[in-house]
């Protein structure tokens, strides 16, 4: 009988074409891995994340579930699964999850956490995992604009379209704005994400924040239901799937 | 007439051979910025740093100076080197300095901070500037051993040798263990390093934590002048030269 298993990553997504698999042993994270645990657990192996993230993007926390046959425990296939994977990615857990279980169905809330170097320093050490902005940012603007943002929408405007039609409602439960130094990181919660929404989310509110527009525009943007209508794609790099949360969970 | 100029840089020394030039294009920190700055400057520019940096070896701050007839304010000259420096090489700030001012010969003291990842946990967004330690350290040896480092001494036996017979008698300031979670940093101040001296005293420091020799062993070790009597070289990825002071600052 196939058990279940819930492994937790994270990585650094500099040199990947995002986590979803295009093909079975091409350069994303899903393929990487999918191959991997095949040949840990000498059976073909289905990957489910808890979603997508796009090229470039890295996790914090990234969770997964498999089903496979096997007679290993928990410790001794994360040791396995640990001595083949690259530098970037690292798996920081694997236990046994209930029968049900599954990373992207049973999913309840997202955090993904935007990191900006607000500074005219260069960011030699942190320039893999931040967006540097070197410009003054109105911080107040942007609070009242993410407050807009907050709440259940059709967020039409607020991603790219990926060709078919399905429903862009989503809820977001909150957007903070964490400053530690030059460090500015955009905090968001949410049952769930579009493609490359978080990235627009960003780009709209740097725009508000140096008084490209105002923080008004943003909930006029959102009502208008189109991509034009809001800001630019903040690049991927300062991105990461901070945090994944299920049911009956803190 | 020439100016006398004090840069002060940070690097990620991941892909370089160190900061010491072994010739006019090679790809060393000092060479680099030689041949940056003689661009900017329309003239051959020497660079005195405050020490080498070893291979792989990080600066969070390393001061250089150089001396060149230019009418350009320091402003203007920061700017013309940003736009040219690769993105792992950082300038922080330029000004003029006094005529006798000189980057080596004029440093009082400096600081190394060798950062440690002790965790059995990977350590994918630290791995180019952490050195992984997965055993547990005992911190209250390891700083019994360092205390028996501080102070002058000769310090033969904790640097690589490089042809030349020098004195190696350095008094190190002070040596002291910093815990940040899963990071333990060991950060030492003197009056100058060896070839390779922070290395080793971090490799030796780590046998004591992890119980393969005494603290007690570490003062024998040094004043048997002996480099075979001291612990293993520590990889360079974890060192970082940390700040560089001199007469007259704090």
């Amino acid at each position: 009988m196939k058990r279940n298993f819930r492994l937790t990553l994270c990585y650094d997504g500099t040199r990947y074409r995002g986590w979803q698999k295009q093909g079975n042993t091409d350069n994303t994270i899903q393929a990487r891995l999918e191959l991997l645990l095949s040949r840990v657990l000498g059976q073909a192996v289905e990957l489910a994340g808890s979603g997508r993230t796009d090229a470039g993007v890295h996790a914090w926390r990234q969770v997964c579930s498999f089903r496979a046959e096997t007679e290993k425990s928990c410790g001794e296939l994360l040791s396995e699964i640990r001595k083949y994977l690259p530098e970037d990615i690292g798996a920081l857990s694997l236990e046994e999850a209930e029968p049900r279980f599954h990373a992207r169905l049973s999913c309840r809330e997202k955090t993904y956490v935007y990191r900006i170097w607000n500074s005219a320093q260069p960011d030699v050490f942190g320039r893999r995992y931040r967006t540097a902005w070197p410009g003054a940012l109105d911080e107040a603007a942007m609070r009242r604009a993410a407050a807009l943002l907050i709440g259940e929408h059709d967020f039409s405007a607020f991603c790219t379209a990926r060709g078919k039609k399905k429903s862009a409602v989503r809820t977001i439960k909150n957007i903070e704005l964490r400053r530690d130094g030059e460090e500015l990181r955009l905090v968001f919660s949410g049952d769930g994400f579009l493609y490359n929404m978080v990235r627009i989310l960003t780009g709209t509110l740097l725009e508000v924040g140096s008084g490209r527009r105002s923080a008004e525009s943003v909930g006029e943007a959102l009502v208008s239901l189109n991509r034009a209508q809001a800001g630019f794609t903040a690049p991927p790099q300062g991105l990461f799937l901070w945090e994944v949360r299920y049911d009956g969970e803190n």
